[in-house]
């Protein structure tokens, strides 16, 4: 790292705080427009912190270094621990008495679009401090997105490029497209969210609640404005509603602004969405039959909450209807493999996801092939396309740093007193940005409000690993990044 | 398949069973000399299942076919389906009134040296069943052990090759060499029984059995003749018996023979040897430290538990000396993922094998570095040697097979009523060959007699695809395999 790559960093730093600060005025205003007193917490937050980053951006701003891969995985993790550490300052100042590690594990929550919570009596909460929650999540999940569309492909980290996407289709100047497609995603997912909490509003849930609850519901991000999430509202066409969005929100955001913006209905068909719709029904029907017939649920019921959980689950949302942990030890089974599942790459959805399952699918069919006749030619295929070597080692290298986390994580929750259930479902609902785990801690009617500062610091390292496909941060770990 | 190879298929399982006939000698002339009204049972089935075996034998012996890689899948499979339901016979028909789910996963138990039992009582019961599940252990340990070196190499599934670790040494006759190894490698299995037999025998176990656990200390298979498994004796000097005979047990058999017949001290300088050996070590300090300070233990009685039951669960022998689930939950945490473990390639251990992990963690090291700098050239390594691309893929192909059984086998485990720690860890206890689970169930001072006939028939099913080395049995999955 030399000096002028040290300035740059301090610079998109501070631009990054300084957006940070613009976003705090909204809870600001609501606290206001209210009347709750809270509103000068956030009114100082963002004077302290928007003062301070635009002294510091006037400071270093100057030429940007020639980009490199190396100097891409140092920003995109600045930017995400400077958004943890700038978003936490309202929850610790707030008059909720929380502990720094609990207001970054909050935070952090949010902005990964995780949505585990660690506070309580959210229902009588001032307005403000709840709006921020959702904020911080929907601004994270327009991160992510983009991170995802712009720049993860470049430091080949998973997800999908737009410019490999788009290459075979025409030969226009790549940064004009760029434009275009950067408005038309922005327009996505503002018009998602408008529709989805039109759609709330129309099924019952009221102004506030609508707009907080579509903003987490498009970024998968699942923090609710009442401690019973879903359960609060005790409405059938909510859970409808949600699941739709939470289902769309977890498809290629590319694809559904081809779809969108260009009436293409053959967007749709990559593989990926075939393979994640299809194990969302079947498991939601499978946990649907099985609670009706064992715990004498009536069918249509069972199906509704069914497929609300599950697809809160494969969405990595997280919100609850219900304590689907008592319907039985099949279902949290299937509640807790889902939870490493996830949804498609390029939404605001986390775990391994469906074109990583595909792929590893294929992976295994040829290679039981090639076992039985050794000398024939099979590829590893995703859809037609064939997929070559590159992209299944980094497959591999993903889901096989992915596993090892979750083992080491869980063994070090283990190490801080939590038994086995609570450490495997706490590190791996972390990791993929899921929300609840399972057990009577942190379960779905659970939060993580009891959980100790060492646990919490360790769970939001994990979110921060898992929303950053894990490999951006490991790169971190070997010697070989630092030497110049 | 055709007449000929079905024929010679039947041919083979006969002489199979004509074998296993044999071995139910022993336990007969056991019961007969302590006077046990039992050898009846054994006498009745070795002539029963010896003499059907022998007509059969007679009737389709021939020429065998020309071996193909097909014909050996389907050999291997045959070969432990029909150890299986042969040696399930005297446990069926013995007076304890077993179901034959329970007799077949009692004698599948055995022979793939996984050591979980429905056997309660087991201190009262007659000698000759006692050491007819030892002799279970014993031969299928052997069998392993044959199967890894000179068959599963050949089906390109896992294991070790004897002719590729020898043809760089010399250029003598191969089949001359296989026959002086054969011999080498049958003597050095006795001889570790032999000598593991006597050490307990001096450090006060007594006779009977010292002979008993040693033939399932040496398989790795951790069957005992009490109910308290090593908890019975109160002897730390046994504890470190075990501890040592367990370690050397997991080692490559190959490389032993060549350390012990060819005395040759470099032969010990295999990577995963270094690595299981480093693991082990450092699970069992972590542990015995934590339980010194957590429970207020002697350190000295902690380090002597914690190597002794880290040793059992890393050899995959599961013998147990104390419930060790009652340590605190850093151990539970630990051990369950020591259960995916395993020993060393070439050995009678099971679990996912230290040559994996040695490769896999190449596979993350070179990865990353590949990440940071992308058109630099790194190769995945085994110590010092290259790993090609096809052992790679062999490796992946295994770990996401094995896993992927893990999570089906675990959900249908909750189907059936489990909750989630006993279904997961029984699932993985049976597909690592281990022995105990956690939980209050099959914990290690539970067993598997309440378990129902269902769960008993897919852990058994698990029992035999982990000992097979999970491919082996996965080709015959797929319809390519039958299609001619």
């Amino acid at each position: 790292m030399n000096a002028n790559l040290l300035r740059f960093a301090i610079y998109i730093a501070a631009l990054c705080g300084l957006y940070l600060a613009t976003a705090m005025v909204v809870p600001a205003m609501i606290d206001l427009y209210y009347g709750h007193d809270d509103w000068h917490i956030f009114a100082i937050c963002a004077f302290m912190v928007g003062g301070l980053s635009l002294m510091t951006a006037m400071a270093t701003r100057g030429a940007p270094p020639t980009f490199t891969k190396r100097l891409g995985f140092v920003l995109v993790n600045l930017l995400w621990a400077v958004f943890s550490l700038v978003g936490a300052v309202p929850f610790y100042f707030s008059g909720l008495g929380l502990t720094f590690a609990q207001a970054l594990f909050e935070c952090i929550s949010g902005i990964t679009t995780t949505g585990s919570t660690v506070l309580v009596g959210l229902d009588d909460m001032p307005p403000g401090l709840l709006l921020w929650r959702s904020l911080l999540c929907w601004l994270g999940g327009i991160g992510i997105v983009a991170l995802g569309l712009f720049v993860l492909p470049f430091l080949r980290v998973g997800g999908m490029s737009f410019f490999k996407m788009e290459s075979s289709d025409t030969n226009d100047k790549p940064f004009a497209r760029l434009a275009s497609f950067t408005r038309a995603f922005v327009a996505v997912y503002v018009g998602i969210t408008l529709s989805c909490a039109m759609a709330y509003d129309f099924a019952g849930m009221g102004h506030f609640d609508a707009i907080n609850h579509a903003m987490t519901t498009v970024a998968t991000a699942g923090f609710s404005t009442h401690d019973a999430s879903f359960g609060f509202f005790r409405n059938d066409a909510l859970l409808w509603v949600s699941t739709f969005f939470m289902t769309i929100s977890s498809l290629p955001f590319s694809i559904l602004i081809v779809f969108i913006v260009r009436k293409r209905l053959d967007a749709l068909r990559d593989p990926q969405i075939s393979v994640f719709v299809g194990y969302l029904c079947a498991f939601s029907v499978a946990v649907a039959v099985y609670h009706h017939l064992r715990n004498d649920v009536e069918l249509t019921t069972a199906l509704t909450h069914s497929f609300f959980n599950i697809s809160s689950l494969l969405s990595t949302t997280g919100y609850a209807s219900d304590d689907y942990t008592l319907w039985g030890p099949f279902v949290i089974l299937l509640a807790f493999f889902a939870t490493f599942m996830g949804g498609c790459s390029g939404s605001t959805a986390g775990g391994i996801k469906a074109y990583r399952f595909v792929i590893l699918s294929s992976i295994i069919t040829t290679g039981l092939k090639k076992l039985i006749y050794p000398n024939a030619v099979y590829s590893v295929r995703y859809g037609t396309k064939t997929v070559d070597a590159e992209t299944q080692s980094t497959v591999i290298l993903f889901t096989t740093t992915y596993l090892l986390l979750w083992v080491v994580g869980s063994v070090l929750m283990g190490l801080l007193g939590y038994d086995i259930e609570t450490s495997t479902s706490a590190v791996i609902t972390a990791l993929s940005n899921v929300g609840p785990g399972i057990g009577s801690i942190i379960g779905p009617v659970g939060n993580f409000s009891t959980i100790s500062d060492p646990a919490l610091y360790l769970l939001s390292l994990m979110m921060l690993l898992g929303r950053l496909e894990v490999l951006s941060v490991m790169v971190l770990l070997m010697p070989m990044f630092w030497r110049t």
